[in-house]
Protein backbone atom coordinates (compact mmCIF):
# COMPACT_ATOMS: atom_id res chain seq x y z
CA UNK A 1 0.00 0.00 0.00
CA UNK A 2 1.26 3.32 -0.71
CA UNK A 3 -0.04 6.81 0.28
CA UNK A 4 -0.16 8.05 -2.99
CA UNK A 5 -1.00 5.95 -6.12
CA UNK A 6 1.67 4.82 -8.08
CA UNK A 7 1.17 3.02 -11.49
CA UNK A 8 2.31 -0.76 -11.06
CA UNK A 9 2.85 -3.27 -13.73
CA UNK A 10 1.09 -6.36 -12.86
CA UNK A 11 1.28 -9.83 -14.86
CA UNK A 12 -1.86 -11.04 -15.10
CA UNK A 13 -3.74 -9.39 -12.85
CA UNK A 14 -1.49 -10.61 -10.10
CA UNK A 15 1.68 -8.35 -8.54
CA UNK A 16 3.28 -10.38 -6.59
CA UNK A 17 4.58 -8.42 -2.88
CA UNK A 18 6.56 -9.07 0.37
CA UNK A 19 5.60 -6.68 3.40
CA UNK A 20 6.94 -6.55 6.88
CA UNK A 21 6.10 -4.85 9.71
CA UNK A 22 5.31 -4.34 13.55
CA UNK A 23 3.15 -2.47 15.26
CA UNK A 24 2.47 -1.92 19.05
CA UNK A 25 0.01 0.60 20.90
CA UNK A 26 0.13 0.77 24.77
CA UNK A 27 -2.62 2.27 26.56
CA UNK A 28 -1.92 2.69 30.04
CA UNK A 29 -5.09 2.70 33.29
CA UNK A 30 -3.24 5.70 34.52
CA UNK A 31 -4.35 9.13 32.94
CA UNK A 32 -1.10 10.43 33.78
CA UNK A 33 0.51 8.10 31.41
CA UNK A 34 -0.14 8.69 27.63
CA UNK A 35 -0.77 6.32 24.80
CA UNK A 36 2.22 5.53 22.79
CA UNK A 37 1.61 3.84 19.07
CA UNK A 38 4.51 2.93 17.01
CA UNK A 39 4.67 0.80 13.75
CA UNK A 40 7.52 -0.20 11.42
CA UNK A 41 7.42 -1.78 7.93
CA UNK A 42 9.00 -2.34 4.79
CA UNK A 43 7.33 -3.38 1.42
CA UNK A 44 8.93 -4.76 -2.23
CA UNK A 45 6.80 -5.66 -4.78
CA UNK A 46 7.91 -7.16 -7.85
CA UNK A 47 6.36 -5.96 -11.39
CA UNK A 48 5.98 -7.50 -14.34
CA UNK A 49 9.12 -6.83 -15.79
CA UNK A 50 10.75 -7.88 -12.86
CA UNK A 51 10.95 -4.47 -11.44
CA UNK A 52 11.56 -4.56 -7.84
CA UNK A 53 10.01 -1.33 -6.07
CA UNK A 54 10.34 -1.18 -2.20
CA UNK A 55 9.88 1.15 0.57
CA UNK A 56 10.15 1.87 4.29
CA UNK A 57 6.91 3.84 6.57
CA UNK A 58 6.42 4.02 9.60
CA UNK A 59 6.40 6.17 13.04
CA UNK A 60 5.73 6.86 16.75
CA UNK A 61 3.57 8.85 18.33
CA UNK A 62 2.27 9.91 21.42
CA UNK A 63 -1.21 10.44 22.78
CA UNK A 64 -2.05 11.95 25.88
CA UNK A 65 -4.70 12.54 28.34
CA UNK A 66 -3.63 15.40 29.80
CA UNK A 67 -0.75 17.88 28.80
CA UNK A 68 2.46 17.60 30.46
CA UNK A 69 4.94 20.19 28.35
CA UNK A 70 8.05 18.48 29.42
CA UNK A 71 7.47 15.09 28.69
CA UNK A 72 6.24 16.06 25.31
CA UNK A 73 9.72 17.91 24.23
CA UNK A 74 11.40 14.92 25.72
CA UNK A 75 9.46 12.81 23.50
CA UNK A 76 9.94 14.50 20.23
CA UNK A 77 13.26 15.66 21.00
CA UNK A 78 13.95 12.07 21.26
CA UNK A 79 12.87 11.25 17.92
CA UNK A 80 14.39 14.15 16.53
CA UNK A 81 17.69 13.27 17.39
CA UNK A 82 17.22 9.41 16.17
CA UNK A 83 16.05 11.06 12.70
CA UNK A 84 19.19 13.70 12.35
CA UNK A 85 22.14 11.07 12.74
CA UNK A 86 20.45 10.82 9.02
CA UNK A 87 18.92 13.60 7.74
CA UNK A 88 18.36 16.97 9.00
CA UNK A 89 15.12 17.39 6.87
CA UNK A 90 13.68 14.23 8.30
CA UNK A 91 12.36 15.33 11.53
CA UNK A 92 10.98 18.44 10.71
CA UNK A 93 8.97 17.12 7.52
CA UNK A 94 7.76 13.52 9.36
CA UNK A 95 6.54 15.75 12.46
CA UNK A 96 4.23 17.80 10.26
CA UNK A 97 3.50 14.53 8.63
CA UNK A 98 2.42 12.68 11.57
CA UNK A 99 0.35 16.26 12.67
CA UNK A 100 -1.57 15.68 9.40
CA UNK A 101 -2.16 12.11 9.20
CA UNK A 102 -3.77 11.58 12.71
CA UNK A 103 -5.95 13.75 11.82
CA UNK A 104 -10.06 13.57 13.16
CA UNK A 105 -11.38 15.90 10.65
CA UNK A 106 -15.04 15.60 11.78
CA UNK A 107 -13.69 16.57 15.25
CA UNK A 108 -11.05 19.05 13.79
CA UNK A 109 -8.66 17.98 16.43
CA UNK A 110 -5.85 15.48 16.41
CA UNK A 111 -5.60 11.85 17.78
CA UNK A 112 -2.67 13.46 19.89
CA UNK A 113 0.40 15.59 20.46
CA UNK A 114 2.15 14.11 17.06
CA UNK A 115 5.58 12.27 16.72
CA UNK A 116 7.38 11.62 13.49
CA UNK A 117 5.43 9.33 10.49
CA UNK A 118 6.42 8.68 6.86
CA UNK A 119 5.60 6.45 4.46
CA UNK A 120 6.97 5.67 0.53
CA UNK A 121 9.98 6.15 2.08
CA UNK A 122 12.63 5.27 -0.82
CA UNK A 123 14.60 8.73 -1.19
CA UNK A 124 18.03 7.07 -0.20
CA UNK A 125 19.64 3.41 -0.51
CA UNK A 126 17.89 0.55 1.10
CA UNK A 127 20.45 0.12 3.82
CA UNK A 128 20.64 3.88 4.78
CA UNK A 129 17.04 3.76 4.96
CA UNK A 130 17.15 0.21 7.03
CA UNK A 131 19.11 2.33 9.05
CA UNK A 132 17.09 5.09 9.78
CA UNK A 133 14.02 2.93 10.61
CA UNK A 134 16.59 1.26 12.69
CA UNK A 135 17.07 4.39 14.70
CA UNK A 136 13.55 5.37 14.89
CA UNK A 137 12.21 1.73 16.84
CA UNK A 138 15.82 1.79 18.98
CA UNK A 139 14.45 5.72 20.08
CA UNK A 140 10.44 3.71 20.80
CA UNK A 141 12.17 2.59 24.53
CA UNK A 142 13.84 5.66 25.52
CA UNK A 143 10.92 8.45 24.15
CA UNK A 144 8.62 6.36 25.95
CA UNK A 145 9.53 4.57 29.11
CA UNK A 146 10.91 7.71 31.03
CA UNK A 147 7.54 9.22 30.85
CA UNK A 148 6.13 5.97 32.30
CA UNK A 149 8.55 5.87 34.99
CA UNK A 150 7.67 8.93 35.99
CA UNK A 151 3.86 9.28 36.11
CA UNK A 152 2.92 5.34 36.68
CA UNK A 153 2.41 5.88 40.56
CA UNK A 154 0.90 9.50 40.17
CA UNK A 155 -2.57 9.60 42.10
CA UNK A 156 -5.74 10.36 39.59
CA UNK A 157 -9.47 10.99 40.51
CA UNK A 158 -11.97 9.39 38.63
CA UNK A 159 -12.92 12.60 36.71
CA UNK A 160 -9.25 12.56 35.22
CA UNK A 161 -10.34 8.87 34.24
CA UNK A 162 -13.20 9.94 32.81
CA UNK A 163 -11.82 12.29 30.59
CA UNK A 164 -8.96 9.81 29.88
CA UNK A 165 -12.30 7.70 28.60
CA UNK A 166 -13.94 10.56 26.36
CA UNK A 167 -10.01 10.52 24.48
CA UNK A 168 -10.55 7.13 24.27
CA UNK A 169 -13.38 7.16 22.45
CA UNK A 170 -11.43 9.74 19.83
CA UNK A 171 -8.59 7.54 19.27
CA UNK A 172 -11.04 4.50 18.56
CA UNK A 173 -13.04 7.22 16.27
CA UNK A 174 -9.40 7.83 14.36
CA UNK A 175 -8.53 4.24 14.08
CA UNK A 176 -12.32 3.05 12.80
CA UNK A 177 -13.09 6.40 10.67
CA UNK A 178 -9.40 7.19 9.14
CA UNK A 179 -6.50 5.11 10.14
CA UNK A 180 -5.43 3.31 6.73
CA UNK A 181 -3.97 0.26 7.94
CA UNK A 182 -7.16 0.02 10.12
CA UNK A 183 -9.40 0.68 6.94
CA UNK A 184 -7.58 -1.48 4.62
CA UNK A 185 -7.24 -4.30 7.28
CA UNK A 186 -11.21 -4.40 7.30
CA UNK A 187 -11.49 -4.21 3.82
CA UNK A 188 -8.96 -6.92 3.10
CA UNK A 189 -10.64 -10.87 3.08
CA UNK A 190 -9.79 -12.95 5.42
CA UNK A 191 -7.31 -10.41 7.48
CA UNK A 192 -7.11 -11.22 10.85
CA UNK A 193 -9.83 -9.01 12.65
CA UNK A 194 -8.16 -9.73 16.30
CA UNK A 195 -4.39 -8.48 14.88
CA UNK A 196 -6.08 -5.19 13.10
CA UNK A 197 -8.27 -4.22 15.89
CA UNK A 198 -5.60 -4.62 18.73
CA UNK A 199 -5.11 -0.97 18.20
CA UNK A 200 -8.14 -0.29 20.21
CA UNK A 201 -8.17 0.65 23.85
CA UNK A 202 -9.85 -1.83 26.11
CA UNK A 203 -12.69 0.56 27.30
CA UNK A 204 -13.77 4.28 25.48
CA UNK A 205 -16.47 6.50 26.73
CA UNK A 206 -19.40 8.87 24.60
CA UNK A 207 -20.82 11.59 25.53
CA UNK A 208 -22.90 14.35 23.95
CA UNK A 209 -21.88 17.54 23.91
CA UNK A 210 -19.03 17.38 26.57
CA UNK A 211 -17.21 20.61 26.43
CA UNK A 212 -14.38 20.99 29.18
CA UNK A 213 -14.54 24.55 31.32
CA UNK A 214 -12.32 26.94 29.42
CA UNK A 215 -8.82 27.43 31.58
CA UNK A 216 -9.02 23.12 32.46
CA UNK A 217 -6.36 21.05 31.64
CA UNK A 218 -8.85 19.17 29.46
CA UNK A 219 -9.38 22.57 27.42
CA UNK A 220 -5.70 22.96 27.64
CA UNK A 221 -4.73 19.91 25.67
CA UNK A 222 -7.57 20.18 23.40
CA UNK A 223 -6.32 23.34 22.53
CA UNK A 224 -2.58 21.53 21.65
CA UNK A 225 -4.77 18.88 19.65
CA UNK A 226 -6.66 21.57 17.76
CA UNK A 227 -3.62 24.04 17.08
CA UNK A 228 -0.34 21.31 16.73
CA UNK A 229 2.79 22.87 18.25
CA UNK A 230 6.36 23.01 17.26
CA UNK A 231 7.83 21.18 20.29
CA UNK A 232 11.45 21.38 19.90
CA UNK A 233 13.91 23.66 17.34
CA UNK B 1 -29.19 10.23 0.03
CA UNK B 2 -30.35 6.92 -2.18
CA UNK B 3 -29.37 3.44 -1.56
CA UNK B 4 -29.39 2.78 -5.06
CA UNK B 5 -27.46 5.29 -7.54
CA UNK B 6 -29.83 7.26 -9.73
CA UNK B 7 -29.06 10.23 -12.05
CA UNK B 8 -30.68 13.19 -11.00
CA UNK B 9 -30.96 16.43 -13.56
CA UNK B 10 -29.25 19.66 -11.66
CA UNK B 11 -29.39 22.97 -12.62
CA UNK B 12 -25.80 24.97 -12.48
CA UNK B 13 -24.85 21.90 -10.57
CA UNK B 14 -27.37 22.63 -7.89
CA UNK B 15 -29.96 20.23 -6.34
CA UNK B 16 -32.63 21.70 -4.38
CA UNK B 17 -34.08 19.04 -1.80
CA UNK B 18 -35.71 18.95 1.31
CA UNK B 19 -35.08 16.20 3.89
CA UNK B 20 -36.32 15.62 7.43
CA UNK B 21 -36.28 12.54 9.94
CA UNK B 22 -36.28 11.40 13.20
CA UNK B 23 -33.60 9.24 14.78
CA UNK B 24 -33.56 7.49 18.22
CA UNK B 25 -31.19 5.21 20.15
CA UNK B 26 -31.36 3.96 23.57
CA UNK B 27 -28.48 2.12 25.03
CA UNK B 28 -29.74 0.67 28.65
CA UNK B 29 -27.82 0.18 31.51
CA UNK B 30 -29.15 -3.08 32.18
CA UNK B 31 -27.58 -6.36 29.88
CA UNK B 32 -31.03 -7.52 30.08
CA UNK B 33 -32.71 -4.84 28.53
CA UNK B 34 -31.92 -4.61 24.56
CA UNK B 35 -30.64 -1.39 22.62
CA UNK B 36 -32.87 -0.28 20.30
CA UNK B 37 -32.55 1.96 17.18
CA UNK B 38 -35.44 3.65 15.10
CA UNK B 39 -34.95 6.31 11.99
CA UNK B 40 -37.68 7.69 10.04
CA UNK B 41 -37.00 9.72 7.23
CA UNK B 42 -38.40 11.05 4.33
CA UNK B 43 -36.54 13.23 0.99
CA UNK B 44 -37.83 15.36 -2.00
CA UNK B 45 -35.48 16.62 -4.67
CA UNK B 46 -36.51 19.09 -7.43
CA UNK B 47 -34.60 18.31 -10.52
CA UNK B 48 -33.34 21.18 -12.77
CA UNK B 49 -36.55 20.54 -15.35
CA UNK B 50 -38.91 20.95 -11.97
CA UNK B 51 -39.38 17.05 -12.10
CA UNK B 52 -39.76 16.09 -8.02
CA UNK B 53 -38.35 12.67 -6.63
CA UNK B 54 -39.44 11.78 -3.14
CA UNK B 55 -38.54 8.63 -0.77
CA UNK B 56 -39.26 7.25 2.71
CA UNK B 57 -36.80 5.47 4.26
CA UNK B 58 -36.13 4.06 8.17
CA UNK B 59 -36.44 0.84 10.43
CA UNK B 60 -36.34 0.01 13.61
CA UNK B 61 -33.92 -2.68 15.05
CA UNK B 62 -33.15 -4.61 18.23
CA UNK B 63 -29.80 -5.44 19.86
CA UNK B 64 -29.72 -7.47 22.29
CA UNK B 65 -27.20 -8.48 24.89
CA UNK B 66 -28.26 -11.78 25.55
CA UNK B 67 -30.89 -13.74 23.51
CA UNK B 68 -34.28 -13.72 24.91
CA UNK B 69 -36.69 -15.98 22.63
CA UNK B 70 -39.83 -14.63 23.13
CA UNK B 71 -38.36 -10.74 23.35
CA UNK B 72 -37.06 -11.35 19.84
CA UNK B 73 -40.32 -12.58 18.87
CA UNK B 74 -42.50 -10.20 20.10
CA UNK B 75 -40.67 -7.63 18.93
CA UNK B 76 -40.50 -8.87 15.33
CA UNK B 77 -44.61 -9.77 15.68
CA UNK B 78 -45.24 -6.12 16.49
CA UNK B 79 -43.43 -4.98 13.29
CA UNK B 80 -44.50 -7.52 11.22
CA UNK B 81 -48.39 -6.41 12.25
CA UNK B 82 -47.19 -2.97 11.62
CA UNK B 83 -45.98 -3.79 8.12
CA UNK B 84 -48.47 -6.17 7.28
CA UNK B 85 -51.80 -3.61 7.79
CA UNK B 86 -50.38 -1.54 4.37
CA UNK B 87 -48.94 -4.74 2.26
CA UNK B 88 -47.70 -8.45 3.22
CA UNK B 89 -44.70 -8.35 1.50
CA UNK B 90 -43.25 -4.93 3.60
CA UNK B 91 -42.33 -7.12 6.38
CA UNK B 92 -40.42 -10.38 4.72
CA UNK B 93 -38.73 -8.05 2.16
CA UNK B 94 -37.68 -4.96 4.75
CA UNK B 95 -36.65 -7.69 7.70
CA UNK B 96 -34.25 -8.90 5.26
CA UNK B 97 -32.93 -5.59 4.34
CA UNK B 98 -32.27 -5.31 7.90
CA UNK B 99 -30.08 -8.24 8.36
CA UNK B 100 -28.49 -7.30 5.51
CA UNK B 101 -27.78 -3.83 6.37
CA UNK B 102 -26.53 -4.08 10.18
CA UNK B 103 -24.15 -6.87 8.91
CA UNK B 104 -20.89 -6.42 10.73
CA UNK B 105 -18.72 -7.58 7.44
CA UNK B 106 -15.15 -7.66 9.19
CA UNK B 107 -16.82 -10.13 12.50
CA UNK B 108 -19.55 -12.12 10.33
CA UNK B 109 -21.75 -10.77 12.99
CA UNK B 110 -25.04 -8.52 12.47
CA UNK B 111 -24.80 -6.11 14.80
CA UNK B 112 -27.95 -7.19 17.00
CA UNK B 113 -31.23 -9.31 15.87
CA UNK B 114 -32.88 -7.12 12.97
CA UNK B 115 -36.30 -6.18 13.07
CA UNK B 116 -37.02 -3.82 9.73
CA UNK B 117 -34.95 -1.82 7.16
CA UNK B 118 -35.92 0.20 3.71
CA UNK B 119 -34.45 3.36 2.26
CA UNK B 120 -35.66 4.53 -1.44
CA UNK B 121 -39.25 3.45 -0.86
CA UNK B 122 -42.17 5.10 -3.49
CA UNK B 123 -43.74 1.89 -4.72
CA UNK B 124 -46.82 3.48 -3.73
CA UNK B 125 -48.37 6.87 -3.31
CA UNK B 126 -46.69 9.42 -1.24
CA UNK B 127 -49.95 9.46 1.26
CA UNK B 128 -49.97 5.47 1.31
CA UNK B 129 -46.41 5.38 2.13
CA UNK B 130 -47.13 8.13 4.80
CA UNK B 131 -49.53 5.92 6.76
CA UNK B 132 -46.81 3.11 6.39
CA UNK B 133 -43.97 4.78 7.84
CA UNK B 134 -46.45 6.37 9.99
CA UNK B 135 -47.59 3.07 11.48
CA UNK B 136 -44.05 1.72 11.98
CA UNK B 137 -43.41 4.49 14.18
CA UNK B 138 -46.46 4.09 15.92
CA UNK B 139 -45.20 0.39 16.76
CA UNK B 140 -41.68 1.45 18.59
CA UNK B 141 -43.48 2.09 21.39
CA UNK B 142 -45.31 -1.35 21.48
CA UNK B 143 -42.09 -3.07 20.31
CA UNK B 144 -39.92 -2.05 23.07
CA UNK B 145 -41.75 -0.65 25.71
CA UNK B 146 -42.89 -4.13 27.34
CA UNK B 147 -39.30 -5.97 27.29
CA UNK B 148 -38.39 -2.74 29.05
CA UNK B 149 -41.01 -3.23 31.49
CA UNK B 150 -40.03 -6.93 31.79
CA UNK B 151 -36.35 -6.95 32.46
CA UNK B 152 -35.71 -3.22 33.84
CA UNK B 153 -35.46 -4.76 37.64
CA UNK B 154 -33.13 -7.90 36.87
CA UNK B 155 -30.33 -8.27 38.40
CA UNK B 156 -26.93 -8.70 36.41
CA UNK B 157 -23.48 -9.89 36.96
CA UNK B 158 -20.82 -8.14 36.38
CA UNK B 159 -19.69 -10.77 33.99
CA UNK B 160 -22.74 -10.09 31.94
CA UNK B 161 -22.43 -5.89 32.29
CA UNK B 162 -18.78 -7.06 30.49
CA UNK B 163 -20.63 -9.22 27.51
CA UNK B 164 -22.25 -5.83 27.43
CA UNK B 165 -19.41 -3.76 26.94
CA UNK B 166 -18.34 -5.51 24.55
CA UNK B 167 -20.68 -6.14 22.37
CA UNK B 168 -21.03 -2.40 22.99
CA UNK B 169 -17.79 -1.81 21.07
CA UNK B 170 -19.04 -3.67 18.08
CA UNK B 171 -21.76 -1.25 17.75
CA UNK B 172 -19.04 1.28 17.92
CA UNK B 173 -17.37 -1.02 15.62
CA UNK B 174 -20.60 -0.86 12.96
CA UNK B 175 -21.94 3.12 13.39
CA UNK B 176 -18.38 3.66 12.77
CA UNK B 177 -17.04 1.67 9.45
CA UNK B 178 -20.32 0.86 7.90
CA UNK B 179 -23.61 3.12 8.85
CA UNK B 180 -24.39 4.76 5.84
CA UNK B 181 -25.79 7.63 7.67
CA UNK B 182 -22.77 8.36 9.91
CA UNK B 183 -20.47 8.16 6.99
CA UNK B 184 -22.26 10.51 4.99
CA UNK B 185 -22.52 13.03 8.25
CA UNK B 186 -18.85 12.95 8.99
CA UNK B 187 -18.34 13.53 5.19
CA UNK B 188 -20.38 16.00 5.35
CA UNK B 189 -18.76 19.68 5.85
CA UNK B 190 -20.41 21.51 8.85
CA UNK B 191 -22.44 18.60 9.89
CA UNK B 192 -23.18 18.35 13.68
CA UNK B 193 -21.35 16.08 15.10
CA UNK B 194 -22.63 15.57 18.17
CA UNK B 195 -26.20 14.67 16.71
CA UNK B 196 -24.50 12.09 14.63
CA UNK B 197 -22.52 10.95 17.01
CA UNK B 198 -25.35 10.17 19.65
CA UNK B 199 -25.66 6.68 18.46
CA UNK B 200 -22.39 5.69 20.05
CA UNK B 201 -23.15 3.79 23.65
CA UNK B 202 -21.64 6.06 26.91
CA UNK B 203 -19.16 3.28 26.85
CA UNK B 204 -17.51 0.28 25.34
CA UNK B 205 -15.18 -2.42 25.01
CA UNK B 206 -12.44 -4.20 23.34
CA UNK B 207 -10.93 -7.77 24.36
CA UNK B 208 -8.08 -9.50 22.65
CA UNK B 209 -9.84 -12.79 21.02
CA UNK B 210 -12.40 -12.83 23.42
CA UNK B 211 -14.10 -15.80 22.74
CA UNK B 212 -17.11 -17.35 24.62
CA UNK B 213 -17.50 -20.95 26.06
CA UNK B 214 -19.73 -22.64 23.75
CA UNK B 215 -22.87 -23.60 25.22
CA UNK B 216 -22.92 -20.60 26.89
CA UNK B 217 -25.67 -17.47 26.78
CA UNK B 218 -22.66 -15.38 24.88
CA UNK B 219 -22.26 -18.05 22.18
CA UNK B 220 -26.04 -18.26 22.02
CA UNK B 221 -26.24 -14.78 20.87
CA UNK B 222 -23.31 -15.19 18.79
CA UNK B 223 -24.92 -17.90 17.00
CA UNK B 224 -27.51 -15.52 16.13
CA UNK B 225 -25.83 -12.72 15.00
CA UNK B 226 -23.98 -14.75 12.92
CA UNK B 227 -27.06 -16.85 11.26
CA UNK B 228 -30.23 -14.36 11.38
CA UNK B 229 -33.30 -16.22 12.20
CA UNK B 230 -37.22 -16.32 11.07
CA UNK B 231 -38.81 -14.83 14.24
CA UNK B 232 -42.38 -15.22 13.10
CA UNK B 233 -43.90 -16.56 10.46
Amino acid sequence: MKSRGKDMKTKDGKLPFCAMGVSSVIHPKNPHVPTIHFNYRYFEIEEADGNKQWWFGGGTDLTPTYLNQNDVVHFHQTLKEACDKHNPGFYPKFKKWCDDYFFIKHRGERRGVGGIFFDDLDSASRDELFQFVNSCAKAVVPCYIPIVTKHKNDSFSPEEKLWQQLRRGRYVEFNLVYDRGTKFGLATPGSRIESILMSLPLTARWEYMHIPPPDSREAEILKVLREPQDWVH
